[in-house]
């Protein structure tokens, strides 16, 4: 698509709806090849599986005891009752961790502790409570047990040859509980995507840096950083760049060179605009794909696709930045990180009541952050944080936001809207 | 309290409410005193901040143009309209990055751009779209504006000394933001707290070892340190330590010494569970706190709190370990984080549609793992993951949970749930 195609006969910038624009995005990303490495376990935690794996055995590999009590043939037990009690010999004892010694044949019983393993012979635990001593060799049984009562059997958890893990499933603490339960101790995960961050902008100095008077700190670098690692990227930091064309076409060809996603932002004027637009269209394979989007606030993102890399020009202003971030970096992101299903169920809110009538334009998505007052048992009330896109404090105060959909032309006071947290 | 009173006078261990069990872990943990380090800007993400902060500078320290424009006397504009623009002579040009030269006196104006400087003498932007150029040295004004339009003044941001961060945020990566636009360069945070992690029983190997006959991999241990690295922890692996007296206390008394949490899981037979009972009695100051709750899977929790150290006796069932994890050792170590007000808003949740009936017994908290199945526009369906408690795959095929309240005896099928998502 050219430039040219994207603006309207009055060339304005034709906005794109939000989900178009995602739709366009991941659509465009559809094929992109995702490497994989070979990762010890412990390491493999939050790392995306790039291969299906099944059991490698069955799980538990023998029958164990979940009681305290007695390994007994449950056929000896049917029709026991405390007025009718059944009578079993003690015939051993399951030591922990030990393979039983003896079989438990008719009319007797080993004694066990949860998590013991079942004497041959035996098909279920009798559990203490259901017991009454007679002396130290005999019970007293006051409860009828069916096979397999109070046992994990083998195989019962998950047996071999069963799926265990799928392709593209995040792993979670109890997805590495399971892969040690089988004696997995390395796997194959996707690569994590690799992020270069670029601020641009002769009024920007790294936030390190004492600003001389007409410059300000860069802020972006810092948070779209922080927002890049906590979905598991790694970050590779390109440092602030110069409005010069030359300049930042080099820098930007290196960047998705050598990366999986590029973020630039900083310039938010009309020049700026341009500038980026023209050296995504110089990458081409195929260039941009989306100017501007139906969306506030956020509207002037830029996003692109240079061979299997995506590149977003977000806008300057750090709140506009953030929330192009959690709308398009984000699901991109996790596409290329190999995670399946990254918009399989909605994110999930909290409910609370807006305290005040907010408009908004029809056709638009709009983004309101807000802060969240504490009410006892009411649900709570939502603040909106009025202020600036270019104000970071705003986004600092907030604990969440709500949308307003594009048909909508606004919220009424003491509406009930879903909060996602900024946490 | 003694172990004796925790019984009742049946000799049956009384279960506490779940919410008494938190209020009374927490009320122990109230007093325990956090220590704080500096630390640079970069590596605070994710860190709780142990002091107030406010700002030591306004952001920003000059009024800037958020939009590509004329800075003018917002003055010389008033009651411009395209039917009566008034004119104004470009006596400059603002420099990105550069200091303006020159004042904007009565009738003139300066080109800037968007976070360009304000010239001295302006108090207002007007957009470039509400201007018409009459040559290089005029332009038609066709709209006034108001003092401080199409600008972020000194201080709109953040004034200096106003409150930029409180004690016990967590800072999140617009946290780092305003701090990097504020210059602050290192800052005051909480230690991380310091769990340690053990794995009891006899029966018990390293995952990464392949377990003889009547001996199982430690599932626990990996799970409860993945969990605990997700929430900001330092975890200190003490190992698979033997049922053996005096090896547990002597182990248990170290650990309780160098760290903020123990988390000791493995014996779900009633002699371990006397055997953890009896070590943490020993340790006292004050020893046990909770023993048994009205939760399933989790009942048989042991809860303890030696000095400042909070003491977990969690029980062997990867699932029910997981769940008293949840529901306990999260807020202790939210709280050890030094996090204020954990519990501050409800976490946010899905809704779903429950697939069958599920009993539960009244007087007790269910937790119910469940799978989500899309369903297009309709709520997702919540399909209840059965299996025992020891099954550590029902977890990892688990894509959240909700629970049964105490005085609920089920839910009846199709009623809607809210469900916490373990992503």
């Amino acid at each position: 698509m050219s430039a040219a195609e994207l603006k309207d006969m009055l060339g304005r910038v034709r906005l794109t709806p939000v989900e178009k624009a995602k739709s366009i995005l991941l659509t465009g990303l559809q094929d992109v090849v995702i490497p994989s490495e070979r990762c010890p376990l412990p390491a493999a935690l939050d790392r995306v599986r790039s291969a299906d794996s099944s059991a490698p055995e069955d799980l538990p590999t023998h029958p164990r005891s979940t009681m305290d009590g007695f390994a007994v043939r449950a056929a000896d037990t049917f029709g026991a009752s405390s007025t009718t009690p059944c009578y079993l010999e003690i015939a051993g004892n399951v030591a922990m961790g030990q393979v039983p010694e003896g079989n438990v044949t008719q009319g007797k019983c080993h004694r066990i502790a949860t998590g013991g393993l079942l004497p041959q012979g035996s098909d279920a635990v009798v559990m203490f409570e259901h017991t009454i001593p007679v002396d130290d060799k005999m019970i007293e049984v006051v409860k009828s047990v069916g096979v397999g009562t109070s046992l994990i059997a083998r195989g019962e958890d998950i047996e071999k040859g069963c799926p265990a893990l799928l392709r593209g499933q995040l792993l979670r603490p109890q997805d590495l509980g399971l892969l040690a339960g089988l004696g997995i101790t390395e796997l194959e995960v996707y690569k994590q995507p690799r992020v270069a961050i670029l601020s641009t902008g002769d009024e920007i100095v790294p936030w390190s840096n004492s600003p001389p008077p007409g410059k300000i700190r860069d802020i972006n670098g810092i948070v779209l950083a922080g927002l890049c690692e906590r979905l598991g990227a790694k970050v590779i930091d390109y440092g602030i760049v110069s409005d010069s064309e030359d300049v930042f076409y080099n820098t930007l060809e290196q960047a998705t060179a050598e990366n999986n996603i590029v973020l630039f932002s900083g310039g938010s004027s009309v020049g700026m605009r341009d500038l980026g637009e023209q050296v995504i269209e110089k990458l081409g394979n195929p260039g941009i794909l989306v100017h501007g989007v139906a969306l506030r606030p956020g509207k002037p993102i830029i996003i692109g696709l240079s061979q299997q890399t995506a590149i977003f020009g977000l806008p300057g202003h750090p709140v506009s930045a953030m929330v192009c971030f959690e709308l398009f970096v984000t699901p991109a992101l996790e596409k290329l990180a190999g995670k399946m299903d990254t918009s399989q169920f909605s994110s999930p809110t909290i409910q609370a009541i807006v305290d005040r009538n907010i408009n908004s334009a029809a056709g638009r998505l709009d983004l309101v952050r807000v802060q969240l007052q504490e009410r006892g048992n009411d649900l709570p009330l939502a603040i909106p944080v009025l202020g600036k896109s270019g104000a970071i404090s705003t986004l600092s105060r907030a604990h969440g936001y709500f949308f307003i959909d594009e048909p909508s032309q606004g919220v009424t006071k003491d509406t009930p809207v879903q909060i996602h947290l900024l946490s």
